[in-house]
């Protein structure tokens, strides 16, 4: 296997790194992915990592920022701040513009703004960070390898063999004399046709593009769904502006997924890594959604209160309390999580939820009649053995169950109808988190359970 | 825009089908991609559905199966059934293995051993389902472009123009004489050098390669990581036998992700799209979980009982039960959910338990005394405006207060260890969900109030 032994690669670093035996330390990095490099980096303690870093950076400058490039952009920032804007310019010339614009993003402000100007006045990094965040412009790779129409599949293949430091080239994209996005052909097609044909003869006309202001979760739909290597990214007059390849498609994949799962657990987004994240903003992001979830589960509470005197008439009541609305949050939490990750994937869009609705009504009906007969079988055991609940106990067992029946019904549609709510009121689906349905559930729970208690206890126990 | 405007799409492929005018309906739908052919496809009812896939495959059956292959398999195999399994299998043949084999895989019984005999007299899908599900082995595509280690770039190039049969050639595999696999080298690489240059000679040696036995999502993290287009696949001989691409791998990323956000929402994972998936099946798989949590909740029932005279003096206390403990429950489920996801994406492990557990307990310690005090205020408030907690109100304040800020401490420090539990033994981190929590939260929670309330309202209410 190709892949190290992480263990050991780490020992032997440390061992070196302590040694001081520069030469050998950089002969081991030399040896490993850029992948690998940033796993070293990540692993050292904060001064092994500079010193590492610094060995690599005066050696081979390519290598060095490729590793870089792969830790978060925060600590791959720190470890440029200590250097002169000039030479952190030439570092980041190493990179490719997309992987370079977060990283000047998070030097510190004065110093960043010095780099920034250095880097234009030779390159085009700070044409992505003029694109809004979280747009296809903002994570494009605007170094683009594109060819005038009029080009044959000869001259395509000799500048293909000239651009030895792009990226990674996939598709050739063919423009007009405005820099209008015209064509596409791949790379194999390329070597398929006689070397003099010219581009426009065998280009393909139909071709998925982004533009630079649509969401990049947008973009990167395309990109899945058309099972495509790299999108080109237009904008307003359809001129070529930049690619967002497949690799950097997966990442967004993977920051929207984080972002969905943190939603869905009931707080705000943390934007970094959770062992990156301040603990006063982690706290922040908790509690503000905290207290808004406090603020509704008050009025169970105040909902309570309307049944003070039914509880202390019947204390049993209260019992049975977290059981009955619990399940009904439960219940909710699951169809709230089917839906949101149905909205997520594009299988339901908002015109489904009738048929949606009918569906969860009958689940939601068939999952409350068996918690409702388990609860039934759990005071009749308990009556039985222990005479928990005294003379009246047919009437609790009953009101337990019809409640459960009930309760489980509501949370079943509300958990999977908010979702819908929220994608038709334009706000993000995962928003109708498993806390916020079961806290919806858990006021109109009570209501159910004590109304169904009045109805059924009236004239005994009440 | 390339893409096509759906709706105008549809509605003319209906008034098409109604018509029965084959050739401009043809005509309409060779001029989309494959994948819009899918949408309509998916889109139309069953029967039209059943006219139209008919229609292509008579007369551009490559076209009719690539359309078909990006369906859900149930139904693109339902489409296939109606037909000889001579004719099926020659469809088949349109398709890579990779998507052709969960095509075979949902066909009947009997018929799919019919079919899957006739291909594998000619290919090789049958290979595919000797592998176990989920396992790089099952999601990789046999057909391998790899050639000796002997042949020259020119040759190599030639092959390619040879193979436009193949899916996608990103790389390409370099083999000895036993098919072990020796390096890899990329398609640019092969135009930079003199074409009489033996493939050994240029090669790059060190090869991330997945074990066709691999978790498809360990391969799938390995692509990713390492920004690949492709990953070779060897047996335990370190022989090739297929490799996945990258819009493989973003499958196979986007499955896990339901999957955990299910788990995650308490439920088991559905396999099979929400609105595919048979009721009972639905309803089976929710309600598995959902009983265990019922079991799990009743112990809330218990504990209350043992508090019955509690309740019983001082009712009041009841009515901030479900108050009390969902703020457990909510602030468990933030953390477990970022833990969940920092397991997920990597970034966190067993051993770092102990610094996220720190971090936690300060996290639940500040959310509980904001907690707490809302609590407090509210009390307060509603007691000077309504009198409601009688005399002993401030008793019934500090009670609130003090056991917010343990149970939210409680549920924030048990909300982020338990993935950490279901890693150590196994399991799969997202098992530990928003409802388990919740459910886990509730019963100590409902201790940590009575006893509190014990404490403070000794000798006074109780």
């Amino acid at each position: 296997m190709a892949l190290p032994n992480y263990d050991v690669l780490l020992r032997s670093v440390a061992r070196l790194l302590r040694a001081g035996a520069a030469d050998n330390l950089l002969k081991l990095l030399q040896r490993q992915h850029p992948v690998d490099v940033a796993y070293i980096f990540r692993h050292l303690a904060d001064r092994d990592r500079r010193t590492a870093f610094d060995l690599l950076a005066g050696r081979d400058r390519r290598l060095a920022m490729e590793g870089l490039s792969e830790l978060d952009p925060e600590t791959g920032a720190s470890l440029l701040t200590y250097r002169a804007p000039e030479e952190v310019a030439r570092l980041l010339g190493e990179l490719p513009a997309d992987d370079a614009a977060p990283l000047i993003k998070h030097l510190p402000e004065g110093f960043s703004d010095q780099v920034r100007e250095l880097i234009r006045q030779k390159k085009e990094v700070g044409s992505l960070l003029e694109h809004a965040d979280r747009t296809a412009g903002r994570i494009m790779n605007p170094n683009i390898f594109a060819l005038p129409e009029t080009a044959t599949a000869g001259e395509a293949v000799a500048a293909l063999q000239r651009s030895a430091g792009l990226e990674m080239v996939f598709y050739l994209y063919i423009i007009d004399d405005e820099r209008h996005l015209v064509g596409v052909t791949s790379l194999r097609r390329l070597l398929l046709v006689p070397p003099d044909t010219p581009l426009r003869q065998f280009m393909a006309t139909e071709v998925i593009r982004a533009h630079a202001d649509m969401d990049q979760e947008d973009a990167a739909r395309l990109v899945a769904s058309y099972n495509l290597l790299a999108i080109p990214v237009v904008d307003d007059q359809n001129k070529l502006v930049g690619t967002i390849t497949v690799d950097d498609v997966i990442d967004v994949i993977k920051d929207e997924t984080t972002e969905d799962i943190q939603k869905l657990g009931g707080l705000e987004a943390l934007d970094e890594p959770y062992t990156q994240t301040p603990f006063w903003t982690l706290v922040k992001k908790r509690g503000r959604w905290l207290v808004v979830l406090f603020l509704g589960e008050m009025l169970t509470a105040t909902a309570m209160g309307y049944f003070e005197e039914e509880i202390a008439r019947a204390v049993v009541l209260a019992l049975f309390v977290p059981l009955v609305i619990s399940s009904g949050g439960n219940s909710g939490s699951q169809a709230a999580s089917l839906m949101i990750r149905a909205f997520a994937v594009g299988e339901v869009t908002v015109p489904d939820w009738w048929r949606v609705m009918r569906r969860e009504l009958l689940a939601g009906a068939a999952l409350g009649a068996l918690l409702g007969t388990i609860g039934l079988l759990r005071v009749t055991l308990w009556q039985q053995f222990f005479g928990t609940y005294g003379t009246h106990w047919v009437l609790v067992g009953l009101t337990v169950t019809l409640s459960l029946i009930g309760v489980v019904l509501w949370g079943t549609v509300a958990g999977s109808m908010l979702p819908f709510v929220m994608k038709r009121i334009g706000a993000d689906p995962a928003t109708s988190s498993a806390p916020f349905v079961a806290t919806l559930v858990d006021v109109t729970g009570l209501v159910i359970y004590f109304s169904v208690a009045a109805l059924v206890m009236r004239g005994t126990l009440l």
